[in-house]
């Protein structure tokens, strides 16, 4: 049985995951659905009620019957280095490879439809809260009154992108970003704004999670910090970041939220206030994990590279519940 | 409890269903995700464990809350008719909108993860096959050796689009069309192609799935038809649409299609073939109505009304099996 993974050429992360791949034996085929229909070639039959197909990646070929495991690493756009790409292609050898490998009865890291649910903030919010995780106070909303209103109750606010990345080309991060007092709010009536309070910290920390495997990260918030630097991704620092335990409820709720969010593979951020609770950020779902690896020493690789090498189907986070078998 | 209708100004169908629902007396509105952030606006928040939103359009309020069921009809590209429109604009609009209604408890009609995986034609077929219903053979290639091995076994051949639409502005329907004898096949290699055994057809079937309603009606195939008309779309006939019963292993297998596709909505199109098996062709999940209701008089509009106003919830079909109360 085969672990397929779909990512693009220079995917340092996903070479330190085929290593651990390589090491156990695992048969591994990677390719990019982009280069659909040059070196990667794909064929399904259906027929007498069953169905036989197969990729075939720079020669290749593999039996989708016979895939173990799919990790959706950083695929590219189906066909874009075809050579007369279009929109109308990328369509097709998406809905053709994507369309096949949906049938196949594979484990998914994590699957496409798990993983587009995952992306919206405003549900993570509502999954974080119900799985029992504290969430800092958050208004998501178009009216200027309601900004203002929140704004005299929560006076010290960050406001974030409701979405995540700005979608140009390459997508760009938009830091989250202190709120100045006396704001006037007008402008949320042009666009969805995300305020939060800020939640006064002492450390970022970053939980990934691989299957049932918890591995936690903590940073502590330098003594001299700006407060006004609220994002750790925009921010120097020279503290490095250390392997931390996970507290007993915050692990189940963190399992909750994968259960029930139906991922495999999830980057947690929270914010650790003065008292030691952990506040909910975000959770994503394709976050990368090489820095916390290379700062921490933690086997987070090893333990994707575990994930998809496992033979056992009891294991399987799918969505579609029950009806896993025809998903 | 309101019933959401998300859909353009223009849209007949859906007047159709709200003509049902304001009879009955059940609360609606009907908003253009494209009219955020001028006609239409939210706001939502998360504070102590909990969440409030709350949706307008034209000045009507309605809570999240206080949602019964969402139809997901035609609605616009979120914020697509703003002053000033942007890919950015779009992604925090439908992020805020979406998140927030994913996190309700309201019934959809389709969920938008239900929806997008029943658009994989691939997925379709197998899953079809799996419920039992006759699929004609199927082949999704980019090998012209498996596509001239495939014509070899069966020589009368349909081509279709792997994936629907054609997506120019507006989308263009691809028609499935006759594979002429002695076809090369050699331009598989560009791009996958889906070719599928002709059914000698004597008959068009459309089943109209609703919950658990299913309405199905024929158009009988013309004495002096064209055998390379094959798609009902693209021929004229003076032969109207009749109301036709459904033969009660079909729908036994529709009902499974729909239970495991998470659809609360469906439109099957088989071809009836001479000994009166209907053959599975596709489920669009988002498939007119309104051309079979006027030449049959089936009440299909009246269905998706009592569907989207029933307030049951034992009858909800939502992505995430068990875990429907965080979804």
């Amino acid at each position: 049985m085969t672990v397929l993974i779909l990512t693009c050429e220079e995917d340092v992360t996903a070479d330190m995951v085929v290593v651990h791949l390589h090491e156990s034996g695992v048969p591994v085929v990677r390719l990019d659905p982009a280069d659909l229909t040059g070196s990667v070639a794909l064929s399904g039959e259906y027929v007498h009620g069953s169905f036989r197909g197969h990729l075939s990646s720079g020669g290749r070929m593999v039996s989708i019957g016979g895939l173990r495991s799919v990790w959706v690493r950083r695929p590219g756009s189906p066909a874009g280095r075809a050579a007369e790409p279009s929109a109308w292609l990328t369509e097709e050898s998406g809905q053709a490879l994507y369309g096949m490998l949906r049938g196949s009865e594979a484990r998914w890291m994590n699957h496409p439809d798990a993983a587009r649910r995952a992306r919206h903030k405003p549900w993570q919010l509502r999954l974080a809260q119900q799985c029992g995780l504290p969430v800092p106070a958050t208004l998501i909303t178009t009216f200027p009154r309601a900004a203002r209103e929140f704004a005299e109750r929560y006076p010290d606010l960050v406001v974030k992108p409701v979405s995540g990345a700005h979608p140009q080309d390459p997508p760009r991060a938009v830091p989250a970003s202190r709120v100045p007092p006396e704001t006037d709010f007008a402008a949320v009536a042009f666009g969805p704004t995300l305020l939060q309070r800020r939640v006064p910290k002492r450390a970022d920390i970053r939980l990934t999670a691989v299957g049932e495997r918890l591995l936690a990260a903590r940073k502590a918030t330098a003594v001299n910090a700006d407060p006004g630097d609220v994002d750790v991704r925009f921010t120097a620092s020279a503290e490095p970041w250390r392997p931390a335990e996970v507290p007993p409820r915050v692990a189940e709720a963190v399992r909750e939220y994968l259960r029930s969010s139906q991922l495999a593979y999830g980057a947690f951020d929270f914010a650790e206030d003065g008292d030691g609770t952990w506040w909910f950020l975000e959770c994503n779902q394709s976050g990368q994990f090489g820095f916390v690896e290379v700062d921490t020493g933690q086997p987070i690789a090893r333990a994707v590279a575990d994930w998809l090498a496992r033979p056992d189907p009891a294991d399987r986070v799918q969505p579609g519940g029950a009806d896993t078998a025809v998903i």
